[in-house]
C-alpha cells in the first residue's frame, strides 16, 4: 500500500538520527539490516503496536489510532537455529538502570522465553557503553532484590559489553555468541 | 497508555467476529492465548505494520498512518525451543491456492528462516478445513512450478490436518508436533 510520496517523506525525514547522533535503535536496527543481508540471523524489530480507532477505507489511510503497551520485547528472530528475543534500552542515568523502563507483563514474557528454550536478553546504552544484560541476570535480580534499580558496577561486571561498528552499526550478535558460549 | 473507553470499546464490538463466523485469525488468536496461558507455547501475532505520519502529541493519538506491506509473516514466537513462524491464509477458492497470497519478500524471509533451523509453515483455511502447510513444501512447489497456484489436492496431500476446538481455537501446536516429527 502506498501513501502520496511527500507525506511519507516529510515523516522520515523527522526522524533522521543522523542530525542527531546515534539513537540505540537506529543502530540496532542497522545491524539487524547487516545480519539479515548478510544471512547471519534473522532478526527484526516488531512493529510498534497500534490500536486502530478509524480508517478511511476510500484510500485505506488510518484516521484515528492510539498506541499501545507493548506485551513482549521489541526485537526477536533465529540466531544459530535459537530463538531470539531482546528489548533496547536507552539508560540516561550513569550511577544505575530504573527497573521502571520494564513493564511487568514484558518480565513475564521474558520468563516464559527463557523457560522454553529461547535466549532473552535487554541491550542497554549506559555511560557512552553498550551491555547485552542476560534475561537470566534480570530475573535473578529482580527476585532477590527490593531495589527499584540496577546500580551500574552490576551491568558493568555482569553484560556483555557490545561495540557499535561503523559499518555494521551496533554489532550484538558477537555478544550473542559469548553469551550461547556461556549456555554450553 | 489509554485510549477514551468509549471509542475502544465501539472498535471492538465492530470486530466481534462471534457475529459473523469463525474468521481464521481470531481462532488462531484464541489458540495462542490459550497455549501462552496453559504455558504450552509462546507465539504471538506480530502488530500490524502502520506507517505513523501525523500524532497528536497532546494526548499521544495517531492522527494520520498508513498501512504498510508485510515483509516477515504473520505470528512468530517459540515452541519446545524451536524458532517457529507462520501465517494464517483464509483461501476463498474451492480448486486451488492462489499464490499472488503470498508476497515475494515473504517467501524469501520463509526460505531464510527455514535455513536458519525454523520451523516455518502457513495455516491454510479451505473447503471448511485447515490446514498447516510446510514452508519446505511452499517453496519446493514455487521452484519447480510455473504454476500460479496450489491445487487443493496437493493441500490435501501434504497439508497435516488440523483441527477447530472449541476450548482452545484453532489446535495448530497439534499439527507443529506432526511437523517436528517429521523432522526428527
Amino acid at each position: 500500500m502506498n501513501y502520496p510520496g511527500n507525506i511519507k517523506k516529510t515523516y522520515k525525514s523527522s526522524i533522521n538520527y543522523k542530525n542527531r547522533g546515534m539513537d540505540l535503535e537506529e543502530i540496532i536496527n542497522e545491524a539487524c539490516k547487516y545480519y539479515v543481508e548478510k544471512d547471519i540471523a534473522v532478526i527484526y524489530k516488531k512493529p510498534t503496536p497500534i490500536g486502530i480507532v478509524d480508517v478511511d477505507y476510500s484510500n485505506m489511510t488510518i484516521k484515528k489510532g492510539y498506541f499501545k503497551e507493548p506485551s513482549t520485547l521489541d526485537y526477536n528472530g533465529i540466531y544459530k537455529g535459537k530463538y531470539v528475543e531482546f528489548d533496547a534500552k536507552e539508560c540516561h542515568s550513569t550511577t544505575s538502570f530504573p527497573l521502571s523502563n520494564i513493564h511487568e507483563h514484558q518480565i513475564k514474557h521474558l520468563t516464559k522465553i527463557i523457560k522454553h528454550g529461547g535466549i532473552g536478553f535487554l541491550i542497554i546504552s549506559m555511560n557512552s557503553n553498550y551491555y547485552i544484560f542476560k534475561g537470566t541476570d534480570l530475573l535473578e535480580f529482580i527476585n532477590n532484590n527490593s531495589r527499584k534499580s540496577i546500580p551500574y558496577n552490576i551491568i558493568e561486571e555482569k553484560g556483555i559489553k557490545i561495540l557499535y561498528n561503523y559499518n555494521i552499526g551496533l554489532d550484538y550478535i558477537k555478544g550473542v555468541d559469548t553469551l550461547l558460549k556461556e549456555l554450553n
